[in-house]
Order: structure tokens, then sequence, then C-alpha cells
């Protein structure tokens, strides 16, 4: 396909003249965006009614709606895909019906004037690939122990500890403590020394062993011999693992960790 | 404003015309939208990277911005309101940076070919207005119970009773168990037979007092004396009133309800 034909557009198309342009795209299975003044009505498990303003329309190629208000990053009104969809004019307004079967939802938007109805074929196979933050490594080895090792049981999250706070605190199965520092990047020797401190402020009031691991992707040069000097550990793990592994739980799962711990 | 400046579009322009023209738009504060190829590369918090295809970047008034791909509802990436954007071209190639300063986020969307751009100038003050389902209702009376009434403790949600399900169940202030149905609409004589077989069926167990409310928007004809006669309650409750008040409430609070009962 020619990217001249990727995409088509009309501008102020009188009701008729969109009517035909849109269904024609929506038979086509191409992806559409309508600007313009609409109302929009939702029923199904719930109903909604958004009065008239001057919004996008945007059908996708699967069947997903989408209505945007020009401010705000979240749609005010959408459906996922599999809709069917037909279009029809009523007292020269264009009128848009989008139908779930399963649950049963319409969505009916309105328009009693369109700016501009474009409509775009799409191809689109390109990888997502999320690295996650300090913060979501810590979350991802809370939600999945086992990222840091078999047995491994969470107690708390950023417990205070002078000088500072620890990333991840818990006990091995073996019923030692285990004091666990993490970095995003190839951990460098402030990780080591950090990590090392934190477990000589603990260990006065421990009564048991205190293992401390160092969780990094990788270890900046020297770093080994320097742990090992310390008597510390390392464990590397792949921040886009514990981006994976967070995708895959449930946000609920987490919350409830923190309000029982 | 006359419908004709409300949008503006070019389709396939070269790299420095569509340079000029969203540089234009983004400083002029319009709504964006970009349709291409492109490659997407996000770093803040955390950081991702989405690989070229053919995408829409919608740029909204007020600084946020949506990627979309050419299915599903929702955006591969985005950002919320507040972002400062700019734009240049290099190497033919059209990129549009989306700067974020609290927390620091920083989205670079690359575009080596562009099939359309087009700048809108939309308003939009139209009121959205939510009516809640009856499911919808059940739950905004487990996480605001004084919905129904002060001192109310729900104790299950649908708990399994022969012959159906009772909606909400829960202990009132004196202690006394309280089985609610809830109705969406104007609640008919069925919904009061209902709720007293519903009673019934629960009576010979409980070993203590047991009331029976009629959760609804408003009363049939008739419906108050039915009530009376079989010893059960009315509650006057809005849908909208509920809806209102699950959007208030973070989600992960009805899921922790949930696990806890």
């Amino acid at each position: 396909m020619t990217q001249a034909t990727k995409s088509a557009v009309i501008l102020n198309p009188t009701s008729s003249e969109a009517e035909s342009f849109i269904e024609k795209a929506l038979s086509a299975r191409k992806t559409l965006i309508v600007a313009g003044n609409c109302e929009v009505h939702y029923s199904g498990r719930a109903s909604s009614t958004l009065e008239p303003g001057e919004r996008i329309l945007v059908i996708k190629q699967d069947g997903a709606l989408l209505v945007h208000r020009p401010i705000g990053y979240e749609p005010v009104n959408w459906q996922p895909s599999g809709c069917i969809f037909h279009v029809q004019t009523r007292d020269k307004e264009v009128e848009i019906h989008g139908i779930r079967q399963k649950p049963r939802e319409n969505v009916k938007v309105r328009f009693s004037s369109i700016f501009m109805v474009s409509t775009l074929n799409l191809i689109d196979s390109g990888e997502f690939v999320l690295s996650a933050s300090e913060e979501d490594m810590h979350k991802a080895i809370l939600v999945k122990p086992s990222l840091l090792e078999e047995g491994f049981k969470p107690i708390s999250y950023e417990k205070k500890v002078e000088p500072g706070f620890v990333d991840v605190y818990g006990v091995d199965r073996n019923g030692k403590l285990v004091v666990v520092e993490v970095k995003r990047k190839t951990a460098g020797k402030e990780a080591a020394l950090q990590l090392s401190k934190y477990i000589e402020a603990i260990k006065d009031r421990a009564t048991r062993e205190i293992r401390g691991v160092l969780v990094a992707p990788s270890l900046g040069k020297d770093v080994q011999r320097l742990l090992a000097t310390l008597g510390l550990e390392f464990k590397a793990l792949d921040p886009k693992k514990c981006g994976e592994a967070l995708k895959k739980a449930p946000a609920a799962k987490l919350e409830t960790f923190f309000q029982e711990n």
C-alpha cells in the first residue's frame, strides 16, 4: 500500500457526505476519526449522558471506541474492541451507534456538526518493551518473591532503618533475615557500601543471622570483590523481567499486601 | 469562531511542512492529531520503548498526550495534562518531545513518515452525567454504607440465600440483621415480594431480629402500603448519587473488602 492511500480526510462535510464516508470506513475496518459537536448516550451495565460539546471520536480497526474531550488524558466514553457499528442521518444529524453483545452495551454518538472526518489504514506490529523503575522492582519482588529466591518471604516494604530506608526486607527459607538493596542499573561500589551500612544499623537489634543481597541487572567493576569483603551477596535481576511480573499481577494484590503488613 | 476555522489538515506532508504545522498548533494550544509511522521512547519513573509502527498521536489543548495503536481502547503511551512540548526535524524525521516536570518524565515520539496532521480548536463544556447500574449501587453501599443509613455495617456481598441472592446484607447500629434489596428504577410490588421471600428464607436460621430494606430511587403505586403490610422498610437512593460515591472511592478499597469478607 502506498503512503498516499494511508489516509483520507474531509473537512466540514454535509451530514450525508459524512454518513457515506463513515459508513465506507467502518465496513472496510479502517480507523476512523471524527471531530465535531456531539452528544453521547451510553446504556448497559450503567447509563450515562454527555451533553453537547466539541470532541473527537475514534473508532479503531478492531471496533474499539473512544470519545475524547479537548482536555484530559482519559476518554469520557469508551468501549473495548468488538463493537458493531452502524451510522445514520436523522434531522441532518449524523448518529453513530456502537453495540456490544456481551455484556449488552450501547453507545450512541450524535453529531450536530462535523469539522473533520478522517480514515486511516494503519499497520502496527511494533513491540512495546517496558523497563521497571527501582520502585517497580521492589513491588515486583513483593508480588513475586521468587524473583529474589525460592522460599523468600518479604516482611515489610521500605522499613525505616537508620541511616536510610531498606528497599525490601524479609526472611529466607532458613529463617535468616534478608535485607535487599535494589538498583535499576549496573550497581556500583556505593550500592554495596549503602547496603553494608543498613545491615550494620540493624545488626545490634536482630536476634538472628542477617544476609544482605544487592539486586541489580549487573555489577560494576570490582564490585563483586567488595561485596565478598563485606560479606554481601549479589542477585542479578532484569528490570524488564520485573515489569513483566507486575503486568501479570493484579493491582489489588499489592494493595492488599501493604494493608496487611 | 466559524466552523471553517475549527480544523485544518495536511495529508502526507514533508517533514519540514509537518514540523512548522505542528509547532504552530502546539504554541496556539490547539488539539493536535498526527498519524504516521513512529517509534516512542519514554523515560521517567520507569522507561519504555515502542518499536516502529503506524499509530495516532493526540496532544490535547491542556498538554495531555496519547499514543494509540490501531487496535485496543487503551493508549500504548500517555501523559497527563501539563506537558511542555517541542518539535524538531532530525534526519528528515519529525520528533515531538513532551516533558513533565513533577515527576520528571520525558516522552519522545519520532515519526519516520506522516500520513496526516490535523489541528482542532475544540470548545467543550458539556456535563457528563453517570447513572449507576444495580450492581454499582450494591458496590456503592459497600464502599459507603452510610448511603443506606448511619451505623450500617455490610457483612457480605450477594450472600447466597434460597430462593435467590440477597443484594446486600449487614448489621445495623442496634445489632439487627439487615437484608437489602436494591432496584435501579422505581420499585414495584415484585421487588417488595422478592425481599419478603428472602427474609422468610433466612428467618429460621437467624438468632436475631431481621429488618428488610428496599432501596430504590422511588416506589411504584401502592408499594408503600404493601411494604408496611410485609413489615418492610423503604430507603430512597438515587443511582446518580451511587455513581458519584463510586467515582470518589479508590477501586482498591472494594477489592480489599471482597478479599477480607
